[in-house]
């Protein structure tokens, strides 16, 4: 494989290049073959990028994008009102053979629009859907989708299904068991969108359909594919983020009490920093959009530093992986 | 108030009268005053009740019921199949006046199906809804739907927050902040059916509604009352729960790794005893039936001992606010 190439859209997220430039620059350190186009407001990133010491630039480049998308802008507006957004022509440099991956920590429903529309979907997909792998108890589970798509038919959902156990095959799990989300694992449970999946799902060959399973069933690591839609998907996504951190936090709490808290506390410190490592785990940065004639990386809003870090390792290992040409060739005979 | 009396389903849940029996003796021995009727296969009963010494046969006192609902069984079914199940002939004791309130451990389908039928709901409400308070890093916020309704109109989201609201308020939250789950704050996010109930939110006088929250939002305590379907209620509060066990297990094994962990961990048990009693919150088992003419407690259906209690617990509070005509006397000037 030639030297791998990431367009990053250095203007996306709650903190734009602020993080973005130093998270790209641990990122050149760490892997020495890679290369990042760096795609935003020119002047602003080489302002970001004087206040470092000893960067290669002839791994790093610049393209100048005089437009920025809100977070709170609607996808249909980011689609046709603005050309030149760092998002439009970070997507672009992977349409253009450019760079082999884009990561985005923009607003989701306009990148979702735009990668959809610069890029296109592989044949046979209706729409992308934006995977991630949450960890269990056992093996981490790709969950998909994960709010790129909040209104789904029960097609959109099968697709989903196949697209996740494909690239669970290509991402090393075999026979990766999928199963559909829902309020209870019985025939009889679930609201119409499910039920009419799962009938579609039944009659996919080649796919390891496990049926349904309930939100506890994925932590204890029940399936190596869960699918359900954007909305769904989300919230369970988000309140998991939220409660962790609320675990987190209450334990401190705790272990400030009294002085006794306090020893205690100091004597468990390293396990405890450990197990937060599982609470909040940053490593889990950065969902694939799946089903698009590219690599797209989403990486969560608020990302910080290490957190972006993550989501480039993620385009990093879908470029080694090949993973839309392989999705590509292997869907085919499953649509 | 005259003393309150409790019917329980005693056949329902995981492991009917073998968890529910115990529990409910535990619970006659904590309120002095409290009666209730056990409903069930009275042999069957009977034989439990003979294992305990000392039961107070004054207050407790037994209704035959030869059927079972099955955890699986269709609502329809249960509802035309069998006149004689546990789960409806403890709910006609409240709706003879025989009781004050019912708890169950079953079938949740079913429950609501049996629930509608015997009870009726108050006077505007299409659909009751299933209620309980989630602990977050402020106050306790109460969520609803939490599964019975997984397919929802505009119109039943909108009625449930004005039930929430009511609700948090006849328990003791003075204007109760209300807002809808979705997956973003901003207005232009959300699938159909959050967008439509938005609308209809807006237009709803004294509820104070505060907008949308994310899943995170939800444990950081930003609001007193949140509205979801019962789909997106269930997979939340499913998923949280594995998460929050998932974690616990993980926490044990990292302090069983090591003579050095192991004695850091022994020094912390106390300490992490008490988080714990945050992960599981059994106290937190139990979540009211909303809308009905009638007091109705569902309990989680694998609950144990002291998670039964907490139900039955959960039931005598709503018995002595006398929720059901506090609902209806308040929400009719806002329906």
């Amino acid at each position: 494989m030639s030297a791998p190439i990431i367009a990053v859209d250095a203007m996306g997220g709650d903190y734009g290049p602020r993080c973005i430039v130093p998270a790209s620059l641990d990122c050149l350190s760490e892997y020495p073959s890679l290369h990042l186009i760096l795609v935003g407001q020119a002047s602003h990133l080489e302002r970001y990028l004087d206040s470092h010491q000893g960067v290669d630039r002839s791994r790093l480049s610049i393209v100048d994008a005089p437009e920025v998308i809100g977070m709170d802008e609607l996808p249909s507006l980011a689609l046709r009102g603005k050309p030149q957004s760092s998002m439009r022509l970070a997507l672009e440099q992977v349409r253009d053979g450019r760079a082999n991956a884009c990561v985005s920590a923009g607003n989701t429903g306009a990148l979702m629009a735009l990668a959809r529309h610069v890029l296109k979907t592989l044949p046979g997909i209706d729409r992308p859907a934006m995977a991630a792998a949450i960890p269990t108890e056992r093996n981490p589970c790709l969950l998909l989708d994960l709010g790129a798509n909040v209104d789904c038919t029960p097609d959109n959902l099968c697709q989903f299904a196949i697209m996740g156990s494909v690239a669970a095959q290509v991402l090393g799990t075999a026979q990766p068991r999928v199963a559909l989300l829902n309020v209870g694992t019985e025939d009889t449970k679930g609201n119409q969108l499910v039920k009419q999946a799962a009938v579609l799902l039944q009659q996919v060959e080649d796919l390891n359909y496990q049926g349904y399973i309930e939100g506890d069933g994925l932590f204890r690591g029940e399936a190596d594919v869960i699918v359900c839609d954007g909305f769904v998907g989300n919230v369970l996504l988000k309140s998991s983020e939220g409660l962790a951190r609320m675990l987190s936090r209450k334990g401190e709490v705790l272990f400030r009490r009294s002085w006794l808290s306090r020893l205690q506390g100091a004597l468990a410190i390293p396990l405890l920093r450990e197990l937060r490592a599982e609470l909040v785990p940053s490593q889990y940065n950065g969902a694939g959009f799946l089903g698009l004639q590219g690599i797209v990386v989403k990486s969560h809003g608020g990302a910080g530093r290490e957190d972006f870090q993550a989501a480039l390792r993620n385009a990093l290992r879908d470029i080694e992986q090949d993973l839309p040409q392989q999705l590509s060739r292997r869907l085919q005979p499953m649509l």
